[in-house]
């Protein structure tokens, strides 16, 4: 492939052969959104598509740069995916927010986890005497960047999976996709863990069920376009032959985001780090949860 | 032109004709370090060129992103070249770091002015008794951006500038360079002041000597390319036709940016501040200025 | 008087006579919140209460860190005091947020301004495609402080305001009370501007409609209490005698705060930039101001 | 003790009994900077002085807040002090910055993290290669704070030890002392690990050599005073009695700081992150290290 993505949605659309052993597909539509799954069932299929065994469930919402209420059918529709792929056992979750917050597109992850209800610290009494009868403990943790941490996140998130003993790890990640139609209107939720390379550094080594031994969800909001990726794409669009282009010299340093990434992060942010709010918290009011974390 | 670039350099680099009627460029090496400087002189040389008329200095580091000492001879020449653009009169300067902090290839201006070593607030006599026998008036400002305050920077700087009477100003703004080749090691100093559009948003109407009544000096880095920009040059080195070009459909919501962009314009700020505080104020020791603003 | 308070209220409560000549009180409950008006009618209330002449309205509202709906009974009533004092023509608002972003107590006025909903730049036909017949022009300005931009937050506004001409300015500006019980549970509205010294630094001189030309509306939330005055308030409680504690050697360079100091400031400003938001924009929804503003 | 400190330079000047049995001190001046030293040896000096065995070394420099050069004698002392308690062995550090980055006083650890060199993912090849024959693994992790992660300090500490292994553990806190005098020129460094209870807020549980199972050498700056400790002073100099003091309500959720905390800590982090980053790196020059870090 002559692209980068981090969605397996687009990954898909580029296969061209007919008989997808391994991959089973499924659209829906909720609510005005369109919710795609893919599974990838064994390894002919990683193979083909690239990317682990697992499900990949992409929700196309509303472009997060346009206003759009607090409380949206995307948030809603997220936390019902969200919730499919956690574990029925009601213990305790450790959220990490992955990324460089230094970095505008890369900042998703840390933005979440500063709206994380985390609520693990809180002594069953007191969440009583406030009115719950029972309250989720929820963990999270903003691992930094190798390149100032000098640790990859895997070994940080690892070290405290170790040590605090979750039922489920939820990863949030800026992504990369193919096409710049996507950012900012597509979350990818995945049950696969997340591989190494990033959206926008290469902030990660492998991060799954596998490497952590508790089940992982991988949330993901594609925010950037990989330089190389745009420029074939370009290429491609006005007629290049694929020999052509291989002989381009094309660097790739470059990263390729819209102007008003600013406000697609804030958005984003909020929407992710919202729907793991309700969905961990069920018995809590979301206004109620909303006027704590913001 | 296809393309977009805020250097004079790289749109003179474009022109491609012998007689540069109102277009005279100066090359020099100081230090190691390239100095061009293309002056237009008049009408005929602003239509060539695309730039109004004046002085457009482009000195050429390292690149920012490779470890550099802190007193560097990039500083020092970057300073020579500021201060060959001040006035004599030695009054007060105010500096406007332009742009949107919230956005890293934008955060240029706001930075900047972090570092800035303000000193119009200080009595003569508190500046005697610490040792200098003068000091000159310095202040600084980050006007913020359209979106978020509802005004021009040009309207909020014009505002103080009746106000407080400058001798001068020093407007700093993140720029777009046609080739990503120019990111992180491309400083323009120029007297012509700053037009409408900029490297990431369009966050200016013209600050000039013209709308403010007093010199203004322009410091730009480029840090962003284009998406439209980029892509064009692409296809240009493909050997597509302008004609196949100019029917292909790129939108232009893009910005293209290293993905070490963070530490880019760190350093880039740094330097900056740092050549605009020596200019400034040559009797104090740069150590000095450099604990007091860092 | 032995302390420092810029509340009104807190002055009067400190006064003991009987004839308060140029002094009006009056207080009322809404929805279960006490709105306390002291109004200094000529110059000899000016000096009984050490405060220019004017309307300071002072709401108790629930404390900050409790943890309280978006859209509770303290908003609505801030928004109507509010309102009172607006002039009743619709034109342009300033809205500019004192004190230094760097110093949690003092953050309050920086982070309003940065979920002020500023709507000066937006065209009128683009306002009534989105579904505005009308929408106020809004500006916000965050001035910074002294010592960073060598400028008074005084100057920079007078600058803005002669450019811009707006119908009325809105000053935000933590504030400095005598007693540690309010800190975090009221809010001051007040017609007669802001007075030189504030509850943190020393970030302005007089910025009042006699300075400016147009109404000034200021709004500050006490955050901070002067170290000296908890130090007197302390030993008169323990019966010290007013001269002993003359006596005593108790610098001025320290503030106190409590040590949820930023959950505070987090609360209070979203309180206070909604109540500005709602009362400066009628004609928009609550809940879509605050999904564009935050 | 009817007061709080951090610091056992503080504890020991209260303690008025001539035969201290288990507490040996001894100060020397460095440069014009005293240094004093404490060693607990048994547990009846840790029940005498209130701290745990080991070495709290108190090292006065001159205020943060005053101008003072990058590489000033503090720093030198500092770094020589700190050299004294790291083990001899020249395995990988990892460094936690303690404290909420929210709250100015409280910043101290997160900005110093800003500032570290890590450099435990910089390949031995690469090193060489730019000219290091060897360089000294080092992490850094900025924990956060139990409100936001639902996890301890020490948890996450505790976890991220056991997965990369490193020879000692440093780790630095901001401080609570007894006089607002310490504040900004006081650094405490010790090898008994940090107990529960800080200067800002509660957030750890002891971080230590028999917690961690190695080294732990705990560097802190005391930026607060406890509401309560300057109450108590207050009325010990204006001569009121012990017993009329413990019946004065004085709540205990107050804190004292100067008002310049911004500068202070900014300058502090500064010094103890190059403390550090010289003190791990003796093999690089230590301008080097400041264009790496700053």
């Amino acid at each position: 492939m002559n692209f980068r993505t981090d969605l397996a949605l687009e990954r898909k659309e580029y296969i061209d052969r007919h008989d997808l052993d391994g991959i089973v597909s499924h659209r829906k539509t909720v609510d005005g959104i369109t919710v795609d799954t893919i599974t990838v069932t064994n390894k002919e299929g990683e193979k083909i598509l690239g990317k682990p065994i697992g499900k990949y469930i992409t929700v196309e919402t509303v472009p997060f740069t346009k206003n759009s209420d607090l409380f949206s059918p995307s948030l809603y529709v997220l936390r019902d995916e969200l919730k499919s792929l956690l574990p029925e056992e009601k213990g305790c979750v450790l959220v990490a927010g992955l990324g460089n917050g230094e970095i505008t597109p890369d900042a998703l992850g840390p933005k979440c986890i500063s709206m994380l209800f985390a609520t693990r610290h809180i002594p069953e009494d007191f969440a009583r005497e406030i009115g719950f009868s029972s309250i989720r403990p929820v963990a999270g943790i903003i691992p930094g960047v190798l390149g100032k941490t000098g640790m990859e996140s895997s070994e940080i998130i690892s070290g405290i999976v170790k040590k605090i003993n979750p039922c489920a790890v939820i990863v949030i990640d800026a992504l990369a996709s193919r096409s710049t139609d996507r950012l900012g209107r597509t979350v990818q939720i995945s049950d696969s863990g997340i591989s190494p390379g990033s959206g926008v550094g290469n902030h990660r080594k492998t991060i799954s069920e596998k490497s952590l031994g508790v089940p992982v969800i991988a949330i993901g909001v594609p925010t950037v376009v990989d330089g190389r990726t745009l420029a074939f794409d370009i290429l491609k669009k006005a007629g290049v032959t694929e020999e052509q282009i291989n002989n381009t010299d094309i660097k790739d340093t470059m990263m390729v985001t819209p102007k008003e990434i600013d406000e697609l992060i804030e958005r984003a942010s909020r929407l992710i780090a919202m729907a793991i709010n309700t969905a961990l918290h069920p018995e809590i009011n979301e206004e109620d949860i909303l006027s704590v974390v913001s």
